[in-house]
Formats: C-alpha cells, structure tokens, sequence
C-alpha cells in the first residue's frame, strides 16, 4: 500500500470545510488518521459516526500531538488564537494551515507568534454552501474550486508543496499569489456582495408605507438575489475587521460604478445606461 | 355547460407571460376562445403547436376584432402604441389590460389616448422565470404569486372586477393600488436590485491586475447573486425610462444605507455593522 499524504491529520473546527476536506483525503487513502477537535460536542460526535474523523476530543493541545498536519478551520478572527494556543504541542517540523477566507492580517498574526520549529502555510479554498457542520461536509466539495494559497517569504517550500498537494488530492485548482492579492479578490468577488446583499435588504424593509414592510411583495428575484442577506451577522463582521481596508476601497469602487448608473439616469442618458448593462451582461454570460 | 369569464381573450405577445395567463384560463374552463398575437411568427406557430392559443395573427388589427378582453404583454415602452394602434378595431365596452412591470408612465400615456368606448385596467402580475417565449409558459406561474392592479378614478368599476377576476382564476393574489405605490415598490423589489448586479458585475469586472478579470476566481454565491445581471439590457434600460424618477429614489436610499456601513467600517464601529447585518438577515430570513 503506498504511503499517504499526510499520516496524521487534526482538523480544528469539524464543520462543512475541514469535514469535507478530511473525506475527501480518507477516499482517496491520503491520510493514515484524523483526529476532530472543536467545541461543540454534539458536532464532533456527529463527524465521528459520519466516519469523517477517527477520533475527537476538545482539548485542542490534546488532539494536535503527533500531528504531521493541523488544519484550522474555525472563525477568522480565532484562527491565530488557535495556533497561538496549541503550537507548543505540536511535534517539530509539523505543518499548520487555514481555510480562512481573509489571509492578510491571518499570516501577519500567525508569523509573529509561530514556534520556529513549526511551519504555517495560509490557504483558502474558495467553496462552500448555505449548510454547515459536521452534517453538511461531502467529499467533493472542492472538485472543480480553486484554492489559493498564500505563502510569504518566511514559508518553508516543503510545507508549502505539501499543502498545495492537499489541495489538489481534494480536486481543487490551485493559484498561489500574496497576501494583498488574494484579500482585494476575496472583498471583490465575495466579501463587497455581501455588504451590497445586506444594504439592499435594510433598504426595502426600511420602506414601511405600505402597510408593514414591503419585503412582502418581493418575488423569487428578490429572493434569490438576496439569500445571502441570510448568512452569519457574526462571521461577516469577522471578515470586515480582517479584511477592512481591501473592503472599503472595493465599496468605494462600487459606488463610483452605481454612482455612473444613477448620473446616466438623471441626466436621461439612456444609451449610456444601455452600455452599461450590456458590458455587465456580456461579462456576468462569460461566467 | 357553465359560461366563461372571457368569451374571446386576445394575448398580444404570447410569452411566458402573456401564454401563461391563456394556458391556465383555458385549463380552468374561463376562456372560450384565445387569440394569439406577435411579431414572432416561429413564436406564434409554437404557441399553437402547445394548444396555447386556438389561432393567432400578426396582423393586432384584425387579432383584437370581436375580443372582450385583451392583454397586452409586450415590452414596457410599447404598450401604449400598441393599444393606440389596435383600438379602433376594439368592440365596444371591451377591456384592455397589460402585464408592465411599470405603471405610471404606462396608465397615464393609455387614458390620454383611450377610447371612451373601451376600458384600460393596469395591472402587473409578479412572476416570471429566466425564461422567455411562448415555449416557456406554463399554466402554474401565477400560482401564489402577488399580481398588483393600478385602477385610476377613470376606471369602469365592473372592467376592474372582471380584470381582477382573471387574476384570481389565475391563482394570483390580487392586491388594488395606485401606480405610484405600485412603481415604488417595484423599484425597491426589482429595478433597483437590477441596477445594483449590474454595478457590482462591472465594479469586479472592471479590475484587471490579476491576469485579466478577476471575474473566474468568483464561486457560486457571486453567480447566484449576478444572475440577474444576465437580464436583457433593452428590457432595463426600458424600464429604468419608464420608472425613472422612483428608481433614483430608491438608488440614493440605498446608497444612504450602504454608505452608512462603509462609514461604520471607517471609523471602526463594528458593532453598528454588526446590528446592521443582523437587522437584514432578520428581514430576509422573514421572507
């Protein structure tokens, strides 16, 4: 039998992310054992009769010994408290990563508290669905995605290929780039449609002349437009102190283009509104 | 033999929309004849291969002739011509109704040209798919949906039963009210959620340092969320025309509201930004 990826596997957070990237690697042979830490109980014992974990325990400086691979996958803002937290009881030479969906002010925080004898490696598979925990993981959550990863000047390459390895054994593509990168992409494509989400939300039901709300009248348009209106107030504050200032300047972008939008409407430039729409068309069609 | 609602029922534009409406009218028992009308001649000849009309013509002057009821479910900016060109033909005390997603331009253009012999009802079932074309009709779209009728102090009382009546046999809940309450509410519910894809495909679109646009890092919440940037740019183009003056409204009220987290990102007040989340998922989670 040939030798898997990674013999140890600690997953930090069993939920849809580092459960689903735990099964995929367990298909496919890639990882000898795999250990579940978090603080929900339920959950964990959820993902051990899922067969996704092996074991689990919650006493996080407990379940990363002997690891040879630590995957954090919990909130963004508690990712280097976790490392900072149990990096004394890894084992040397052992490999942290992320699934977090900021990476800047992550792998800043991480490198100035990391063990020398530890490295980190910063990654976030662009995937995910409205579900989440243990429950909702599936193996082929990462086929077809892209994963970036981004390493600094401090990433040791051997940890860095490991990783990369991972990613791809989870059928994901992967794009290295900087930190700076990945976060100004991250506020562009997922992180300014959220704010843009719940804005257009606090204004229809701020409209209260017709009888209550008149979210009421809304059809599955609306709906669909604005499910993720619905996702975690918690987790999306997170993301905006993590990634604040790639998200400000990606606002300030999009009120210059909504802005043009609403100056081609006042002065009854109708073929200018026309263009408008047709260029994003062409490219929304391209997707 | 009970006797129908609508002895003879002219569709003129035999879409989704207008096929719809004859299809569940015809299941129902409510129609005795329906007339189908277009530019379309391959749209028309499907219409009647499906059994949606009983016969159909290009030729609206002749379509409309002996029709107690016609509905007009053509693009917003063509209503008005249309009933202008077609209503000589009309036989006395005949209704015309429309299905535009605006109302005011569209009610006040008609009564300035309407016969006195006939009567005009707007109205505005809310419903649709991504489809188009006589093809895509079918008899349950108006099932549990909202269908908004725009009566004027000009209306004929028992026009707007009969119009209304249709709506309800159509399994649409019908709600009664003035076309400006009515083209508020579709800027808030639809036109503006419009606008707001279309600046934020264009706003990502439009950055280009990361080997062209960064578009194909996007997963499935940004598509989900842009699919309805893919819209026809001459069918909102139109009706940004059309509803003009409530459409800037409604954008600088939502500017106000997303200019406001971009201030509670600025000055760092992350629990504004946080009661300001969760105030929308709350409204959105009631949908």
């Amino acid at each position: 039998m040939k030798k898997p990826l990674i013999e140890k596997l600690a997953i930090i957070g069993v939920g849809l992310m580092g459960g689903s990237l735990a099964m995929v690697l367990k298909q496919k042979g890639e990882v000898g054992e795999v250990v579940g830490m978090g603080r929900g109980l339920e959950n964990l014992e959820k993902a051990m009769s899922l067969g996704i974990v092996d074991s689990y325990t919650q006493d996080l400086e407990k379940g990363v010994k002997g690891a040879d691979v630590v995957v954090v996958a919990t909130p963004v803002c508690s990712i280097a408290k976790v490392i900072s937290k149990v990096q004394a009881h890894m084992k040397d030479g052992a490999i942290i990563t992320d699934v977090g969906s900021v990476k800047g002010e992550i792998v800043r925080e991480v490198e100035k508290i990391l063990d020398d004898r530890l490295h980190f490696v910063g990654g976030h598979p662009i995937a995910g669905t409205e579900q989440s925990g243990a429950q909702a993981a599936f193996p082929s959550l990462y086929k077809g995605s892209r994963c970036i990863i981004t390493p600094s000047d401090r990433t040791d390459e051997k940890a860095l290929d490991r990783i990369k390895e991972m990613w791809q054994l989870a059928e994901a593509e992967v794009v290295v780039m900087d930190v700076d990168g990945h976060d100004k992409i991250l506020a562009a494509i997922s992180h300014l449609p959220h704010l843009v989400a719940y804005a257009l939300v606090n204004t229809v039901d701020g409209i209260k002349d017709f009888n209550g709300s008149i979210l009421k009248y809304s059809a599955g348009g609306f709906k669909d437009f604005t499910r993720i209106a619905s996702s975690s107030p918690e987790m999306w504050r997170d993301i905006c102190v993590m990634n604040r200032s790639a998200i400000i300047d990606m606002t300030d972008r999009y009120m210059v283009e909504l802005g043009k939008i609403k100056t081609a409407m006042e002065n009854n430039d109708f073929d200018s509104l026309f263009e408008s729409f047709k260029k994003s068309k062409e490219a929304r069609d391209s997707l």
